[in-house]
């Protein structure tokens, strides 16, 4: 999927609802991860402190996102209007349920939004004791956030970020500066790496640092160091500019 | 890499390294985030406070990773002993420096850890305005965490939660109950779903709701969607006593 057709997707398509949060800084922090993350909608059912300065400040830029937020009475009400109902939860349900890992779930959701009129509810519960069973029951898949070492839960606004993090990858809508110079830049061209080492080996022989008979030891590792390091046109240039000022210097210096 | 292998690497083989956390619930957050993704070392450099009341309260259960946190005067003397620098940023630096997303980061350090005595550092700066740009530049690769919408960037420990995350699964070490019946579970067999589409159309001849010269078209419909939901022996069972049954009390209550 391109990044135009994820932005095609409509805001309402997917939306994060809370059943009874307690802490009102985890729902401004949860607010911030899902505006980070490209998401808008935030229902929030029967949350114990809403609206509330904590949550503001949690927010931080995300003050649109907490404004916005629906507040419920029952989960049922939050989720009548949704037809893909994802439930996040770390208790095992056995093996009737599909239990997706958020990749998974990030991988899937495309296709399901490509179906007409899908509507996305992300169901996350309270802090201390998560989803009730029935809640869990009601979602058409479990999603599992994988852990390692001994600790149990995330918490709740990290449990919204990596699942909101996994669907912005899976449509294709995060932006990042990722850029790899090693294998997405332009590499010197091999002509320019020649007349690089050979004005190497002669700055380095006019300065005795390799003999005529032992160069080619020497010059083979740093010919492997800067292959490995693959520069560009501009840093072959670089490397050159300072050779020949290394060399002239010298001429000068050994000057009469 | 195995989860065998991902166990081998020594805890210290992985640091987190927060540059001037100002807020003390931040370094708790990162504990928490750190510990439920399986890395355990932290460095505070200058920490505005620690220990606190705070740090304690948000690390949760991660009281472990607080307790061994190392804090240091200077961000070069935390770095010494890393020889594979990670910065975290948001800033464009130019197209010189190696720049992968938290996934490419995740997915290259393996090999990394398998050359003998890889040490990495991960490097967060200071909540406002990040880290200094001669801190960026002492890295090997700057890791950028991908966003979408207006906001900028992400909270401290979101920020060091996703990094952890995406090393956690490059390395094979996360666990996950994810099951997915429909491609992992075993299917029932064709004679199995057989028997039950031949019970099936005999309970609804039986209770007329469809006539000997109507079922093909109905029973298609009702074919396609068991198959979709493609049940396992157990299931096909439940809906074959469902079938039983419905013909055994209609027998009863039709008889005299």
């Amino acid at each position: 999927m391109t990044a135009d057709q994820a932005e095609a997707v409509s805001p309402d398509a997917i939306t994060v609802i809370l059943d009874r949060p307690a802490q009102p800084g985890n729902i401004g922090a949860c607010a911030r991860a899902m505006g980070n993350m490209g998401l808008s909608r935030l229902r929030l059912v029967r949350p114990r402190q809403f609206p509330h300065v904590e949550a503001d400040n949690f927010a931080a830029g995300a003050g649109a996102v907490l404004a916005g937020a629906e507040v419920y009475h029952s989960l049922a009400e939050a989720v009548a209007d949704r037809n893909l109902l994802v439930a996040a939860t770390n208790r095992n349900r056995g093996q009737r349920h599909t239990v997706l890992t958020p990749r998974q779930l990030g991988e899937r959701l495309p296709a399901e939004l490509a179906r007409p009129a899908t509507r996305v509810g992300l169901l996350f519960g309270t802090e201390r004791t998560g989803l009730d069973t029935a809640d869990v029951e009601r979602a058409h898949w479990i999603c599992n956030i994988p852990t390692a070492g001994p600790l149990g839960s995330l918490n709740l606004a990290q449990a919204v970020l990596i699942v909101s993090y996994e669907i912005m990858l899976g449509r294709g809508a995060g932006r990042s500066m990722a850029f790899d110079p090693a294998t997405q830049g332009p590499r010197a061209s091999t002509p320019e790496l020649e007349r690089l080492f050979a004005h190497l080996e002669e700055a380095l022989t006019a300065i005795d640092f390799i003999k005529a008979n032992q160069n080619r030891h020497m010059m083979g590792s740093l010919r492997a160091l800067f292959l490995r390091a693959a520069p560009d046109s501009r840093e072959v240039a670089i490397l050159r500019g300072m050779i020949h000022e290394l060399l002239t210097a010298r001429t000068r210096k050994s000057a009469p």
